[in-house]
């Protein structure tokens, strides 16, 4: 069997006993027919671990199809140089996917005043089954409007600064759910996140049998993931280099909409 | 500050006092005039995690350059469906590179059996400071005869298998450094190694900064990243997943080089 045909793998798994934790939910909300489809949005200056971490753990359980979707298809590169190629455009995206995902990354304030990528994202938002991202992705889906009333996380750099400018309630949790919107945190968050909403679209058995494929028993070298582990020192060096980000989102998320 | 301009935050972090540990080496075996370089492999059924978790936290030390080199520069597609833009193919990669990287992936036996790869991989491991992989990358390393005599990992269903075939003294740990070669275990292990990579090119405080920008205190849903701590059920649904990969790699390893 090939990593491509894992969604077979829930074949197997649905023979293993039965979830325990909450975790692994009630029936998927959006299975159909169809299986279970994702559309991830892809920018220039996104970051590409945001959208690959998940897409590896998540690939397999898209017997729906899996839409890597852009302005334009084609090349889009990341905030760090690496091209991901854009498998659809926006039109070419269904109207109705299971799953709907929104990266992080330098680019975010730019795409957080993109009238037609906000547009996109609303009226795929209202038929999707779950509307998620990773890291500043948050800010993008509060700027459609989409995170108004909901707890949310971000990036640690802007999660309490700029998720109440659109109307969100900050929360410092690796992986927050609200209704059907699920937020992660920073970039390697997208791991932990995908990990859960496998559990909750597929079940727990599915969900550690992608855990145990991408060997994802973490050992960082250091304790310097949160501000609080990493101290002063690092978090004024990582404050600097993400300045920009910081500054770009407060201005877009305070621009009138 | 861009998050291209990482490299800049050296700067800042060759300020903060000096690292303790012994991770973090002493001089840069490769630093150069012309500054740190990486060469990354990509090839037609790759997994793209391998790739991007690196690529994403070691980019901003790749002063002296970042390449994503292929048989033909363009899009590679992963195991999983997603395409990485190749930046160089084989002949315009540098001669001499600080980093070599091979990342794993379903391609993996296919690529233990390409002659002009290997070729590639022994030419730039000849000039290379360090020479690297995640997941089963490490069995194309072996394969061109660059791991005979060194302690090696690789991912979980490989390791103790294939890499003795190849003169490798398999280690069961998550990053394995013997002199200048550095394997890592599978897929996630990439961020891991990438951070202890880091420690050694450019110091601790740098690779905690690279630590806290990418969020990285990882909070898996659950214990399930390796097959003990996945059990028996799982491990079983897992090795189906990944058979093909294992008796590929065990008849590439196996035949006469």
């Amino acid at each position: 069997m090939k990593r491509r045909d894992f969604a077979k793998a829930a074949l197997a798994a649905a023979l293993l006993p039965r979830p325990a934790l909450a975790l692994a939910a009630p029936a998927p909300a959006g299975a159909s027919a169809k299986g279970l489809s994702l559309a991830m949005l892809l920018y220039p200056g996104m970051t590409a671990l945001d959208v690959v971490g998940p897409q590896e753990l998540l690939a397999g359980l898209a017997d729906g199809g899996l839409h890597l979707v852009a302005k334009r298809a084609g090349p889009v590169e990341s905030d760090t140089g690496l091209s991901v190629v854009a498998t659809h455009d926006f039109a070419g995206c269904p109207r109705a996917v299971t799953v709907l995902f929104v990266p992080g990354g330098d680019g975010t304030p730019a795409q957080m005043r993109d009238a037609e990528t906000l547009a996109f994202l609303r009226e795929r938002a209202a038929a999707a089954s779950w509307i998620t991202s990773v890291c500043t992705g948050s800010l993008i889906l509060g700027a459609a409007g989409l995170l108004d009333g909901y707890r949310a996380t971000s990036h640690w750099c802007v999660r309490d600064r700029v998720l109440p400018l659109l109307g969100a309630t900050p929360v410092d949790e690796r992986v927050v759910f609200d209704r059907n919107r699920v937020t992660a945190a920073g970039i390697s968050a997208g791991l932990d996140f995908a990990i859960a909403l496998a559990a909750r679209l597929k079940g727990e058995a599915y969900a550690r049998t992608a855990q145990l494929v991408a060997e994802y028993a973490p050992q960082p070298p250091f304790r310097a993931g949160t501000p609080a582990e990493a101290g002063p020192d690092v978090a004024r060096s990582a404050g600097e280099i993400l300045n920009d980000l910081v500054e770009g989102s407060v201005k877009a998320a305070s621009a009138p909409r």
